[in-house]
């Protein structure tokens, strides 16, 4: 049996489920990416269930797949997950191959940053479009069509939920005058004042964590805000409802 | 100090983080909604906790705001609440009459329903439009806009998850011939081929619990489904990209 078991945001959000299963399995991988399980709380996990971790890098998990299949036909083996597990296709490609040897595959949720991200931000759950991504750029790979997803979603009045890439060498995403930068040239780019600097955006860092940021601010004022290390995510608001207003002024803004 | 503290959605959801806030709570308040929580859950929950839980309505959750609030500004109040606390607007509002008194609310997030079904479907993270609620019909209320917000993401080739309204009485979403019967409904009022009998969905009920079913299925095959209790929701796939179908075909086509 393969148990897909999710970690959530923060060494805390580890279930009681999940606890328990990790207990009954003879192996377990850990799979980290965003850095909110540290080194000492692997260790403090790796305590508290009893046995040892062997580490899964995302880059070479695909290369994996059929070698955890296997050992999952022989054994009960755990394979621990950031955040909620079936988000990453990464982690969706465990069930080909399962099916294929007949080997069962159990899944335990876990916190998303994605149903937190939207619950922070404050704004209604209903009116979110299709989520997007900012991969970090390097010379020869400079993306913008995140813009596209954002001018739709507002083109229909619905927020738009913008991941920022995760350097894991660097343990943080891309700093704020870097997001600014990117935001510019996708401005030029596509030139349709999307992303001016007047418009208000939400910022949302290192989420269920001792050091989360929660913040409202112009994009023209991202050039002045340091965040520091740890996983950030935008949320650029369409057009708030009277309730959203009130709950984001009394959240975000200060006297 | 207010914490609003998630419960997930079955009773092991719940992370050793809460378990830690809940037993320094004075007082602890809990909502349950969609039945995932029963009766026995809540007993053994509370003995772990080591206190009482005062049973809080969601209908009267509103009126409960100011007393809640009062009683945050003098004692620790932990709130448990079904899924990840964020996503109703019902418990955000709290934060309102909060910032009013100065008192402080903590969110301790748990697993959301949203981000479970997406990955359970096994389709595409990035390829979800905006979510939408069937609400159950009554001789005077038969809402169809759900129909607008699946076609519109199928126009932009997205993906929708449609919430069923929950009967807390019934402890069940409205059964699939009932649905079925709503789609027919709505599809004769909008009549744009879209909810047509030959359409493949994806139903999703009781997800986490040990009765959960995950099933494929035609529009026209919904009235011979039997569910039995607990929440369902259904997802409306957009084209299938080659991944998903590979995974579709493999977690959801028996041989």
């Amino acid at each position: 049996m393969l148990y897909l078991i999710g970690l959530g945001l923060s060494k805390g959000d580890i279930s009681a489920k999940a606890l328990e299963i990790a207990k009954k399995c003879d192996v377990a991988y850990i799979e980290r990416y965003t850095g909110r399980i540290s080194d000492d709380d692997v260790n403090e996990l790796s305590e508290s269930i009893g046995k040892k971790f062997k580490i899964l890098k995302r880059p070479s998990f695909e290369d994996n797949v059929a070698e955890l299949i296997a050992e999952a036909a022989e054994k009960n083996v755990g394979v621990f997950i950031e955040g909620d597990p079936l988000i990453a296709t990464t982690h969706k490609i465990l069930f080909i191959e399962a099916k294929t040897h007949g080997v069962e595959i159990k899944v335990v949720h876990s916190v998303s940053i994605l149903t937190a991200a939207m619950g922070e931000s404050m704004l209604d759950f209903y009116r979110f479009g299709a989520v997007c991504t900012i991969a970090d750029w390097s010379e020869h790979y400079r993306p913008v069509s995140f813009y596209e997803t954002i001018e739709r979603n507002l083109g229909m009045n619905l927020h738009s939920i913008l991941f920022l890439d995760f350097d894991e060498s660097e343990q943080a995403s891309p700093d704020l005058r870097r997001v600014s930068g990117i935001f510019k040239a996708a401005e030029k780019q596509y030139g349709r004042g999307i992303l001016n600097e007047e418009r208000e955006i939400i910022i949302l860092h290192n989420v269920e964590l001792d050091t989360q940021k929660n913040l409202l601010a112009k994009i023209g004022e991202l050039d002045d805000i340091e965040l520091g290390r740890g996983p950030t995510l935008i949320v650029i608001p369409a057009k708030l409802s009277d309730i959203e207003k009130e709950l984001v002024d009394a959240v975000y803004r200060q006297e």
